[in-house]
């Protein structure tokens, strides 16, 4: 069986109708929140949700068994860039992080009573879930072996006791995934473990929500306080002390699922852009005539191509198991990631006035929302840093490097 | 008399003081507004103005006739820098856009009488101004040759009609300067002229406040109507069709005081990275010893100095009315604002989470504020179109390229 | 069947086939020309050639009649890269350009007479040829339509006059296939035609060997005069008038066969690159464990895994007859070209004094060589000016813009 | 006295008569060599530099009593870009690297007698020297502290033992300036010594000529062996174990000037493309008037405005020996070695075969040529160290970072 990009059949056709669905559904909606998903009603997400069942293309990666599509990653792939052509896209396919994550490592790592418990209300959009990890300095960050939240065998569980922030969809999630130092001390690469922490355990509360540049998921994030937070040994989610490992079951598929639907925000911007310069003269030129805009609207579609060719190698390596899948999963996250913040900034610069203004046009909200995702998710840094470290190692020199010349 | 570059005492004494007064007034003040210089209070802008006078820096570059401190674009270079440390600075030394360059416009074309009955207050900071000539789309943007707000002769006059949009500063704005075709059609080189309109003039009225990306212009953004707007003929200013030309007076300064400003927050951005980087740690080191933020970090020095340096050396060649002012106003401008976003960027990118934090740093506000100056004031794309072309010109060929062989 | 990239067996072990005789034969005895292809005696190549006949690795895109294993493009993709992991492998394995795409052109468009006459020994490496169809300013460059050399029709035949140059391979090649112009003027979109020129016919000639940076091709770059040459009817290679429709058949699948060939350069230098890194130490460390070295390093690992994405899709469209291949052409062109330039810049800059050595490390020629890849083949502007304009197509307003708003 | 950027008019008199000799007289002489100034005939230096004795543009950095002009580095600056418009006009000037900044150490660290000796035939030009510091791995190299040549006492003065590499000119050189450790190991930050070693002093043999990437400098670069090399006491330069501070008077300087001379060369480039775009036709323009050729002449535009003012506040810097000096070589160093080659890069590209062609134009030589700037006299990546590590230092933290939170 040859390299092959033909898509099968039935993910072709849902691919479409999310398209369709999009474009005809969720993109009127964005005015009701002025674009921004953070200031979304509850309501919108309801109707959308709705919407997307009845459209029939609800739910794509979630497995049959709760209810729906059963996409694998390459699957998702087409998908997932069909839904983030809106920032509303995704919330109403029940596909938005940190959700669709949360559903992947459940499915992964939960018992089946867990499952039962959270992922099965989780996966048909009645409540929604929070990954607790990022704490403030000098707690897990880019490096998250610096963790400092503990939690501490009491009679019966576990006692939760820290701080979090940044922690998206926190407010108004009906549970957490909360990692926490079972062992070791903050810089250990080991000793972290997964909670699944209801949003009622009294000792975990929401200190504040953390107003940021971006607002595009639901609910935004908010700085959470475990104090004395007890939960029962049921809620162990993994083994102990397994946490970090369990974390990279989320975080790969994580990443390139984030890439998909950014994607899709690429070629949104990119698509005004081109209708911008398909109608719009100056200098006695269509825009699109112009030389310096030809350039720009060409590295974009050059970006646009590259970032789906890596995002579809990658979900194959992942969907197949492969050994290079991690590798990849760094090169994608960091190329795509770089790529859309690009498509954006060039977006609007050929949109000018259009393209700055928040009312009249997306780009200026979806400049904001690209640029938090060379941060999170692993910063561009610390990605470069783990691909050249793998890059490098078959050649590093066990010997003295006097004696080994030049 | 070599090239030199040590700055004459007063201006280094009002530059120091102004660095005083930014860090320990002006700073202190963000808070009040949320940084947002478009949300701040008219009374916040009493109260800075206040701070400015008795500090002895209000209004560096206003002529002391009109009660400031006389300087050229060599000493407003430095001064301008220390006042763009904060977004409020300019603000509270009346040395921000659009007031700036219209007491300059001002200054060079107007009327004694005008100057008495429009400077003098906007000087003093006891009104402010702003500057009409952006339209909606087909008309004036990039291109300001496509102007099509009219003003015809009436009696004892002229009436003015049109559009004009993105017009800053104009909502509270004691008077307009507006631009308007008083001969030829919409494409043609010449034909503009500008008008001195106050605020009450019956015609002229704001249609809506435009929400943009940046939010550090007092008053923000607005659309304007023209609708039978009868000025009387002492409101020319200037003479009649050439709008263009005087505009030309105000631009090439203007475009040199907004880089000024815009390097004082690019040197804010930094020295918050800076401090970030002295401080946390990750994987080990402190984060300013780790290759990657040094490697950002020098970057942005390096940008920090060469746009000094650019215009420092552009301020000279305006002061001494050189014939290489317009083509160094564009190099530096194209350099200048692009060097400025990523300086910002960069300091987003070490500073991480906090970097994308709206309330806890200065940097997801820069972020947004610093985009548009890669638009307005002429796009990179329009500054690079006129820098070769003044380049390529002693090459161009006159014969036929047949003839000419290569 | 789903997207997928794994390679069938046969393709994968010609590869590993390939890589290892390139690894064991080819480089070894680069030193013989000092890695100059250009350079390499006659002989050199013949020993090659029956080196890789021995291998089994010789003329792997060349269909099964013709004596080769018949790979499709994205075959090709994977076999080439590892020959071009020497800059001596394509000429080893003959599937050096321009034979390579001069053996798909015949292959597709020549007569039953004329494969047998010039496609079997030119699969054979029996001889060589070239592709004559760039000419001196003001004649075809970067603008194919710009054609000045005519072919006229004589008796029996046509006769063609006029100038090409940087014709590579034409010193000491067999055979010529020749662009002239049969109609039209200059400019014209069409009016091209193709001839194939055997070495000793009269009329055409060598005028001088042209030196460039590169020297990379056997035989180097010439410049061929055409004066009154006369050729036969039956040399006429397609239709006439056809010429520019028969260059995009050679065209498109020769840019890609040149990417796959210098993405293998590409791995090569960055090996190189790693080697060093893994070994040298400077303040401290292993070069490898510096900051600003790992960025390198994984921004050409990227640049790697993203042409290598770009070119197996595109491969895929090609063999598949896809109306995108042409857009993604152009894409993978650009980016590949770009990305194997920055790739062998970061090598040459890790490696530092022995980078730019000419004689210790293969890096300095690489960097010559890779160069003229951005000009040739369509330089990089050409592309993106193609790219655009097939991008804003379906957006081009018919009706008069003034009429469209904005 | 305010900040200002007129040339003196001696110092302008002597730029406007360098450009019109090397317009004149050194740039038809680069045939001579095929611009190849390591190729340079002994005859042609000889012709130069007594034409521009003729011309009276010799030496303009060597002090009035050595000869020369007695230019501080802004005049440098000024005449140093208009000598290196031609490669080989800093030869004929004698201001190439490295006599001219041995020149300048000899003037700053000398004897009286060690100049009468060394320094006045070589600002004579009577005879050529090298500078060898740098050393084959492990050495000394981008790291000078891993020093690895020594110098022992003996008894009237020292032995020297070790190899150097790349060292410059040293072919046919009359004296060599040897950095050698006198005390401490390989990695120690002091302990290096300077002597003055005659060409033929036993123990000093040239072991090969290293091919190199460039080819811009007389005689090239050469691998030195010293074996039991013995000089006097009288030939220790500076003080004992001050070798690399004297270093750093040597190189600081060095960097400047390398910046000015390259910056004629790019200037050249730009010119050449220039032309080119004023006079060549594709796709029915003018080349200059095609926007993305535009782009390019405007970034190279603004690329050499910015390199030339950040040269002049460097030379300032220098001239008034003010502190901020080392950091600003720095940042002048890393924007100007890349700037030059960004330059260089986009004229060959606008020049398309021609900016290959290494007889046609004097492109690809430059591309050769400016390449190796970005690693020698420090590698850009050992610059932003610096650069990071003095903008970081005032805001490090002596207190334990935990406790400072963030």
């Amino acid at each position: 069986m040859p390299i092959q990009f033909d898509v099968d059949p039935p993910v072709a056709r849902l691919a479409a109708a999310t398209a369709e669905f999009v474009r005809e559904v969720v993109i009127p909606a964005e005015r009701e929140c002025g674009g921004s998903v953070h200031d979304a009603p509850e309501a919108l997400r309801d109707t959308l949700q709705k919407g997307a069942r009845e459209a029939g293309v609800f739910a794509p990666h979630v497995p049959a068994r709760w209810g729906g599509h059963g996409l694998d990653l390459r699957g998702q792939a087409v998908v997932f860039e069909a839904a983030g052509y809106s920032l509303l896209g995704p919330l109403a396919l029940n596909c938005a992080a940190p959700d669709e994550g949360n559903m992947h490592l459940l499915e992964k790592v939960a018992t089946e009573e867990q499952k039962d418990r959270f992922l099965r209300p989780l996966a048909a959009g009645e409540v929604r879930s929070c990954f607790a990890m990022t704490e403030p300095a000098p707690g897990a960050g880019a490096d998250p072996r610096s963790l400092r939240t503990t939690a501490t065998r009491v009679p019966g569980g576990w006692r939760i006791d820290g701080r979090k922030w940044f922690i998206s969809g926190a407010n108004g999630a009906g549970f957490a995934i909360v990692m926490a130092r079972t062992s070791g001390s903050p810089g250990d690469p080991g000793g972290a473990t997964m909670f699944l922490v209801d949003a009622d355990t009294p000792g975990m509360r929401i200190v504040r929500d953390i107003e940021t540049l971006d607002e595009g998921l639901f609910a935004g994030h908010s700085e959470l306080a475990f104090e004395e937070c007890v939960v029962s040994e049921d809620r162990v989610l993994g083994a102990v002390d397994r946490g970090f490992e369990n974390a990279q079951v989320r975080l790969g598929p994580a990443r390139m699922t984030h890439c998909m639907r950014w994607l899709g925000a690429a070629r949104r911007a990119q698509d005004v852009a081109l209708e911008r310069a398909g109608s719009r003269t100056a200098f006695g030129s269509v825009l699109g005539d112009l030389g310096m805009v030809q350039q720009m609207l060409a590295d974009s579609e050059i970006d646009i191509e590259a970032s789906r060719a890596l995002i579809l190698r990658t979900a194959w390596e992942l969907d197949t198991g492969s050994t290079a899948a991690a590798q990849l999963t760094s090169v994608s996250k960091t190329f795509v990631a770089e790529a859309v913040n690009r498509v954006v900034d060039r977006a609007v610069q050929i949109c000018g006035a259009l393209g700055i203004s928040a009312a009249d046009a997306p780009l200026a909200r979806l400049l904001r929302e690209v640029r938090p995702f060379r941060i999170y998710d692993g910063p561009s840094e610390t990605h470069r840093f783990a691909i050249a470290r793998r890059a490098v190692k078959p050649y590093r020199q066990p010997r003295p490097e006097a004696a080994a010349g030049s």
